[in-house]
C-alpha cells in the first residue's frame, strides 16, 4: 500500500499566507478506477495567483474556492506510474492543475499536458520558463505589449518567475528593460545575472517617483504588471503616449483589499491601454512558444533563475515565500 | 470699434464648477495683425473635459492650466469676418479650440478646422455630432470597442453629447445598447427618443448591481465609459470574457479626487482591456468619419439630441449644467 502525503488548506489565509495555513496529511492511495492514472509528482510549481481561490466564497462556478481540509490546488509535474487510460502510458511526464501531493490520481483528460519525449531542458523548466510561468511572460510580451526597438519595458516583481523572464523577452525584442523589485540585493541580481538595464527598488517608497524617472528617462512604453495596487498608480504617472500596460497578475491585491489607482485618466491623456490575459487559453500555441523560449535559452539569450526547495513539507513555506518576496526566479519544490 | 464680450475664469472651481466661477468681461476688439483672422462666433461647444485645465498647476507644457481672469478655453465655431491670412476668406466657417467669446482673433494655423462649403446639417451639428463629440463616439466605437453583432454595449453618461451618439453607433454595428443616466426621465428619453434597448439609473445606487444584471442579462462586452470613478468599479463586475472598456472621459473625476476601482483584476480574469483615446489625434480621418455619421443621420439611423442655450451669458451656466447632469444631448450655446 503506497502512502501519499498531501498539503491541505488548514486555515484560510488572512491577507498574506503563513506556513501555519497549511498542514501535511498522510493517507493510503486508493486503487485506480477505470480511465484514471496515477502520477508520481516530481515538481510542484508555486504560483501566487492560486491565493485567489483560498478565500471563502472566492472563485466561480468553473473553479470554486478551495475547500478547507482538502489538498491545496496547484500546478504539478509528474510521471505516470500506472494508467488505466489508453491515452497515457507509464513513464510519460505530464503537467496539470492538480494538488500539492506526492502522488496524484486523476482522470486522463484535456487538462493533462504531456511533456515532449525529447527534452532539451531540466525537468523543472517545464513548470517554469517552459510552463505557464515563462509562457505568461512570452504571450504577455509578444501578443500584448509588443515592444518596439528602443522602447522602455518596465516589469514589476521582476525577480519573480514571470518577471524574471518578461524583461529578458522584452530585451530580445529590442526594448530596454527596467525591473522593479524589493531590496538592493534583488535589484543587483536583476542587473548582473539577468542583465536588466536598470532597476527600481519599491521598498524605497519615499523616492519611488524619482527612481522611476531616473531608471526610465524616456518614460514607460510597456508596463508588464505582476503586482497591481499602489505601484500601478505610481507607474501610470510615467507612461508615454500609446503605452501598453499588460496586466499579468496583481500579487499586491491577492487576498487583501487594495485601493485602486486614482489616476486611470492617464490612460485617456496618454491614449494608453491596460490589458489582462490568461495564459492557459492559448494552449494551442504552447508548442510554438515553448520552442521559441527553448531556442533563446540555448542561445544564452534567456537566463533562467530558480528558487528551488526540496520535500513536500517545503511546499507551503515556499508558497508563503512568494508573498514575502523571498524568492528570486521561479519558485518550485522538488519532491 | 467692435465690442467683444468674453467669459473669463473668475475663480478656480472647487470640485464641480459653479456659475459664479465665470464672469463676463467686455472690451474693444484690437486691430488685426498680419496673418490674423477675426471670427464672429456662432456656437460655443461645452465639453466637460475642459474642466481639467481649470485647476492651479493642471495641464502640461503643451496646454498649461487656464489663467485666472483670462477668457475660458473652449471649442467654438465661427465665421471669418475679416482676414489678414491668405488661407482664410471672409464668409468661411471654421472651428477651433479658442475661448468663450463673441469674437475671436487668431492666427490662421493648423488648428483651425474649416467646415465644408456644402453643408447637409445644421451649423450646431459641426461642434456636436459632426464635431469632436460625435467623432469621439464614432472612433471610440469603431476603432476600439468594435462591437460584434449580438454583443452588449453599455454607455455611461448616455444622455451626454458623446454618450447619446455612442449607443446609437453601437446599435448600427449590430450590438444591443444599454445606457446609464441619472433619473427616470432621462432614462425614459434614452429609450424612447434614442432607441436605447435598456437603461440603468445610476442615481438609484442601492440596486445598481441588480439594475446592471437586469439590463445586461448576457453581461457587458463593451463599456463605453464617459464617467470613470465608482461607476467603473460597479461595471467591471459585469464584464464578459474579452470585454473592451473604452475610456473616453471621466467626468466623475474631473476636479475632484475619486477612489480608483479596487477590482481591476477583473481585467485579468476576463482577459479584458481598458483603452483610452483622444479624438483630435485622428484629424486626418475626420472627413471619412463625418461623412459616415452624416449618412447615418440622413438615413434616420442616428437621432441627434441637443441641449441648446442662447447668449454669451449662458455659456458658464451651460458648462455647469454638464456636471449637474441637466443636459440631454450635446450642450451648445448659440451666440
Amino acid at each position: 500500500m503506497t502512502q501519499n502525503v498531501s498539503v491541505v488548506l488548514a486555515a484560510r489565509p488572512n491577507g498574506k499566507p503563513r506556513p501555519s495555513d497549511f498542514e501535511l496529511v498522510e493517507e493510503t492511495l486508493p486503487e485506480l478506477a477505470a480511465s484514471e492514472i496515477l502520477l508520481k509528482n516530481h515538481y510542484v510549481s508555486l504560483d501566487a495567483g492560486f491565493r485567489n481561490w483560498m478565500d471563502e466564497g472566492s472563485g466561480d462556478d468553473v473553479l470554486p474556492a478551495m475547500p478547507l481540509g482538502a489538498p491545496v490546488m496547484g500546478l504539478v509535474l509528474g510521471e505516470v506510474l500506472a494508467s488505466r487510460s489508453p491515452e497515457f502510458a507509464p513513464g510519460e511526464m505530464v503537467m496539470a492543475r492538480l494538488a500539492w501531493q506526492q502522488y496524484s490520481i486523476t482522470d486522463a483528460g484535456d487538462f493533462l499536458v504531456r511533456l515532449p519525449e525529447k527534452r532539451e531542458a531540466p525537468l523543472s523548466y517545464y513548470v517554469g520558463v517552459l510552463g505557464d510561468t515563462g509562457l505568461s511572460a512570452y504571450f504577455g510580451m509578444t501578443d500584448i505589449a509588443k515592444p518596439r526597438p528602443g522602447e522602455t519595458v518596465l516589469v514589476s516583481a521582476a525577480g519573480g518567475g514571470v518577471g524574471s523572464i518578461a524583461g529578458q523577452v522584452g530585451q530580445i525584442l529590442g526594448a530596454r528593460a527596467v525591473g522593479i523589485a524589493g531590496g538592493p540585493e534583488k535589484c543587483a541580481r536583476l542587473r548582473t545575472e539577468l542583465h536588466y538595464d536598470d532597476t527600481v527598488d519599491y521598498q524605497r517608497e519615499a523616492d519611488l517617483d524619482s527612481q522611476l524617472r531616473s531608471a526610465c528617462p524616456d518614460g514607460v512604453d510597456v508596463y508588464f504588471d505582476n503586482v497591481g495596487g499602489a505601484l500601478l498608480e505610481n507607474v501610470l504617472e510615467h507612461i508615454n503616449e500609446g503605452a501598453r500596460v499588460v496586466s499579468c497578475g496583481a500579487v499586491a491585491t491577492y487576498g487583501q483589499p487594495s485601493a485602486g489607482p486614482t489616476n486611470l485618466f492617464q490612460l485617456v491623456t496618454k491614449q494608453a491601454s491596460m490589458t489582462g490575459f490568461l495564459t492557459h487559453t492559448r494552449a494551442d500555441r504552447y508548442p510554438e512558444a515553448r520552442a521559441q523560449l527553448q531556442r533563446w535559452i540555448n542561445a544564452g539569450q534567456i537566463v533562467v533563475p530558480e528558487y528551488c526547495k526540496d520535500g513536500i513539507e517545503q511546499v507551503g513555506p515556499a508558497f508563503c515565500d512568494l508573498f514575502a518576496g523571498n524568492n528570486f526566479g521561479k519558485t518550485v519544490v522538488r519532491l
